[in-house]
């Protein structure tokens, strides 16, 4: 009851930071139109991608169905299917929504002060930081009454249920932000290299044909896409953890196994609570400066994490009792991990830290080095998150228990992801905000606003990278946590469908675990290959494209004739949907497929074999990504010749190929290694029946 | 004896090829003196190399030493450690001894003809080919001897005592790969940053003073790194089935353990008498049709595989008995991985088949649509190796009775790399010749011989890249089942030095394990980061200087001064050596350190994830790297635009990105892969003392 409150407040909360969203004024005419533009253009993405998943989630929906009428499912799991990537797409949509109401109104604050923009851009932020919390808690908590009130099921089969609604939402989300990343970045690269490279015309000029497109990309790539996603990354992380708790408290008599299933969720809904306090408290940053800014933004979720970290202790204790105060700790440890990851993920990524100055220098001397320096920072990157992983996994899993018994080690670490993802109304908030000040940007350049107000959207643009930057950490670091507990939660479905006939041999040196092991390590390098030459096909299509409006429209160049956007919108969005099948194909067919040959415990090495490199090649790519990003900036801000020099031309160049890596297949990884995990525990009863070896 | 027997006569025959490739004229004294200059430049650095090898030889040999002493290891570990590093060395010695003698009789030979420039080219190659793999079984037979024979040890504690000394050899190895792979790549980045494209001169010219340097990078990077490299996956393969096969047939009444032993040995030295009846036939060849000499040396390499793919029938029967004939199955099946993975290597590779064809076609909308392009080329193209180095490892296991006992099915696996590398001695050969044409175009450029010369050193060079393929697909398949077969033998280990202390637990859900993959999969993007770094810093110092002489020596340009090649060379060997030591420190410190932490369980998990993730990265880099090379090959031949177009100058882009994954950094994770578990062997017995977890 606790967690629907929490989640209603949400809800509550973000209707609030709407209307204010809306009450403010939407500046002067044309900056309406071009709003209203980018808002049509987004809404005809989204139209467009539900046509094509309505049939996906149908089929999967009648595949769903016909196991459960032959006993391989209950008959809740399709319909749980269905909620999860119904509310994860909503979750998505009601942010874009938003997100395109705010860009012109955000622009139009920015005409009268930097801090103003803020307020709208934020508060915009918070709409869809806190739908995305609200929906989760909501399907959560309906889920868990209708199922435990209504129905009477006994608490493992709830769990067991509500584990797969799991797959419905990383569904919905992998196609969100495969399609969306796409998208955005065939826009972005093909508006830039014919309109900046070939043409010379600045970014976002309005003679260039794709710069709607590319606006329409920021909001359902970065604002769709990345609201279904952390959508899943929510509601499976506390999933896996209630799934874990009732094992992990089946043999311990004095505490009842509801209140394990509880904790997770009532931390969840605490952090709710947490996040709205904390966002209150980033209201009152007056300043101008961009550093005291960051302040006001930091002080918001640095307060809601530590008060999280507060209240969860007396939490643990009054509903587990006083000796599993261990697990608090592991909770604890999840958020501290978070942090770390985001500061880390800040350090390599900001032009304010010594590895991206290092790699703008590099751009000096061509291309080819800028590349491979980013490359190398990308790869070097990757031991700081897995040390800081291991030590929250090792600290989790000892903290809760799980050298007395495992299972309580596993949910320990379930628990590590939930507390990790407890303050997701905020941190969503202050990540979410950037692409809405990127398209302000574009839209006060588009209406030819005072340069002044360009200045501000840019500042709050660069602010929004550094947020994202922790954004962004949270986000690898609970994938790879909820994808560890889904692992263990595999093994216990396993276990549970086949009873006495499981062979469990988890060990690496068994030959179906070990080739299990290397297809899962190579899954994430396919997927990424996958998405990235999508990328590069459909941002070809829109080169073609544009070069060909430059050509025939009369008149386009001197400004005299209009460019025709809604094309360049078009070739997006069906290049975008058709490139998006075969990657999502891919997550959902390969678990299927490996375990009908190996066996679950191949399955198991798959899962384990992907989860591990999949957390390594996600922030390789995202951190590759984001230095080539600001050390691009770092120049255009006047170091090493500044704008137009050899450098900046090299830069360019690392920003073409950092930005399918950042903002396509990086953040898709994320997603991806649930997705499997979440298949395979769908999967389990057939491939624990049929199977080669 | 007849293991002994076969390695004498590959070194006779290594040692007539010698004699008849010095036979061939040097051609005229300009020519002479280049290649003294090469030569002299390659000996400096091997020189100053074992400067640098020595103390850390030294060093480990004391630990070793202290070791033995404390009874942690047997006092034949540190001796063996040593000739292994010894002989690895002294591989990559003769070998580039006589392609310097060899790369100015290529360039002579070619001036009457292209056949004759493959002749002594090939030749070379031979003797390299020979020697690895005489210098292998040399080592393994008189070791084996000495301990059986001399010290009368159990058959258990030989083999146990051999596979230590593979360390030896992989240590080695890894300075070299590292090392030159740095040396060749930094010279050659850096003579064509400056060369080709600022100063607009061709490759190879005299006047650049970085051309020497680059030539001299052929040698010890393709040359002596990779006759380290392949001397010890050849011994690495032998010694671990040697090791598995006592184990696998210790419970087997109606065999003695020795033949189980006894099979890798002797299946390497039938290899030797295939390959050089495979390398007779190479010289038939009298056609000067390139596609003709890529049937010669086809139908050498093929008819050597065949040869052993018959002989090895009757010999496994022979020795092990009728009902073992599955084991020669396994030998079968890691044949054919090894020509398919080959085969795929070449497909995604060479401007013959599509996927490169259609790279270079992404050239045309700039550089960074081609790095993507390869990028994804890569990382695509690993999951065809992976699906044939499963179904091998599951073939191998399988029919070798893996089933029936699980290390059986291991030994299988083991000796599926014994067999895809026992016709070493001829696809080394085709593989080493690549390099030496190489050189002898450089050569040929810098004498100002008749353009036709380079043309047909070009041709052979252009050969040698698809021969080289294949190599390559035999050193990554044979470098992931050997670590396979180590991490094995490593469990072993630890059962043999712990007795009954020892709880093994090698479940995925073993968080120790589990982190374990984490790291392990980590280690190669590290790996290659500082590898790849490493590239960069070395050839920035390069640019530097090369920019230097052509401001500072007067008349340079109009070729009145000579360059100082001298500062080039040095500033090449210091740059190599102090980079090389970082990345293998790292690879003989980590699983220590892990396994003092996590323990044994830990290491088992570093070693599975390194080898899984270490595989994948090893193709993706070999394979971008490759498919970039020729992509700009397939643009400088008259394509999109050729030489000098816009198209070519993005190719030129991506060749330089390539560089140091295909040469430094993916072949050096091979290797990695295995002294990860030679290290973990060696320091078993410490780290199931002394471990935190």
């Amino acid at each position: 009851m606790l967690t629907l409150f929490g989640s209603v407040i949400a809800l509550i909360f973000a209707f609030t930071r709407a209307r204010k969203v809306v009450s403010f004024p939407v500046g002067n005419e044309l900056m309406g139109k071009i709003s209203d533009s980018i808002h049509v253009g987004a809404m005809a993405y989204l139209k467009r991608q539900y046509h094509v998943l309505i049939p996906f989630f149908v089929g999967m929906f009648v595949v769903l169905l016909l196991m459960a009428a032959t006993g391989f499912l209950t008959w809740f799991v399709p319909f749980a299917f269905i909620t999860g990537g119904f509310f994860s797409g909503l979750s998505g949509f009601v942010g874009m929504q938003i997100a395109t109401k705010a860009n012109a109104r955000t622009a139009a604050a920015c005409q009268t002060g930097l801090n103003n923009g803020l307020k709208v851009a934020f508060s915009a932020g918070s709409v869809m930081g806190f739908t995305v919390v609200g929906l989760g808690l909501l399907d959560i908590s309906i889920w868990y009454l209708l199922l435990s009130v209504v129905f009477k099921l006994p608490v493992e089969d709830i769990t067991s249920a509500m584990l797969t609604f799991g797959m419905g939402a990383s569904s919905m989300a992998l196609f969100a932000r495969v399609g969306g990343g796409i998208y955005t970045k065939a826009a972005d690269v093909g508006a830039d290299l014919v309109g900046k490279v070939e043409a010379g015309i600045p970014e976002d000029d309005p003679r260039n044909p794709a710069v709607i497109a590319d606006n329409v990309g920021d909001n359902v790539g970065d604002v769709a896409g990345m609201g279904a996603d952390l959508y899943e990354s929510y509601v499976g992380a506390i999933v896996s953890a209630c799934a874990l708790g009732v094992i992990a408290f089946n043999k311990i008599e004095s505490v009842d196994r509801v209140n394990a299933v509880v904790i997770p969720m009532v931390l969840a809904a605490v952090g709710v609570l947490a996040s709205i306090l904390g966002s209150m408290l980033v209201r009152t940053g007056e300043s101008t400066n961009q550093s005291t800014l960051l302040k006001a933004l930091r002080r918001g979720t640095n307060t809601s994490a530590v008060l999280i970290a507060i209240v969860s202790l007396p939490l643990v204790v009054s509903v587990l009792g006083k000796e599993f105060i261990g697990i608090y700790l592991a909770i604890l440890s999840g958020l501290l991990a978070g942090v770390l990851i985001g500061f880390f993920t800040e350090y390599f990524t900001s032009d304010t830290y010594k590895p991206t100055q290092h790699l703008a220098k590099q751009s000096l001397t061509g291309s080819g080095t800028l590349i491979i320096g980013g490359l190398s920072l990308g790869m070097l990157s990757t031991a700081v998150p897995v040390i800081i992983i291991a030590i929250c996994v090792m600290a989790a899993y000892q903290f809760s228990g799980g050298f007395i018994d495992s299972t309580r080690g596993l949910y320990g670490i379930a628990l590590a992801a939930v507390g990790m993802l407890s303050t997701l109304g905020i941190t969503l908030a202050t990540d979410a905000y950037g692409p809405i000040a990127d398209n302000a940007g574009g839209i006060a350049e588009m209406a030819g606003l005072d340069p002044e107000v360009r200045k501000r959207t840019d500042a709050l643009d660069s602010l929004g990278n550094t947020t994202a930057a922790t954004g962004k950490g949270f986000a690898i670091g609970s994938a790879a946590l909820t994808a560890l507990a889904l692992i263990a939660s595999y093994v216990e479905k396993v276990q549970q469908v086949g009873g006495a006939s499981v062979e469990l041999d988890m060990s690496i040196m068994n030959p179906t675990v070990l080739i299990g092991i290397f297809i899962g390590t190579c899954l994430p390098f396919v997927f990424a290959a996958l998405t990235m030459s999508s990328v590069g096909k459909a941002a070809q299509s829109i080169v073609v494209e544009v070069r060909r409006q430059f050509r025939e429209i009369k008149g386009l160049m001197e400004g005299k004739a209009e460019p025709d956007y809604k094309t360049c919108v078009d070739i997006c969005t069906k290049a975008s949907l058709r490139e998006m099948i075969l990657p999502t194909a891919l997550a959902i067919v390969t678990p299927i497929i490996t375990g009908l040959i190996l066996g679950y415990n191949g399955v198991i090495g798959l899962l384990g074999g992907a989860t591990a490199s999949g957390f390594v090649m996600a922030i390789f790519m995202a951190n590759a990504g984001g230095a080539w990003d600001n050390s691009k900036k770092y120049i255009e801000s006047g170091n090493h010749g500044g704008k137009g020099s050899e450098a900046h031309k090299a830069a360019v160049v690392g920003d073409t190929v950092g930005d399918p890596f950042k903002d396509t297949s990086g953040p898709s990884i994320n997603i991806l290694i649930k997705l499997l995990s979440m298949v395979s525990i769908v999967f389990a009863a057939l491939v624990v029946k049929f199977h080669i070896f």
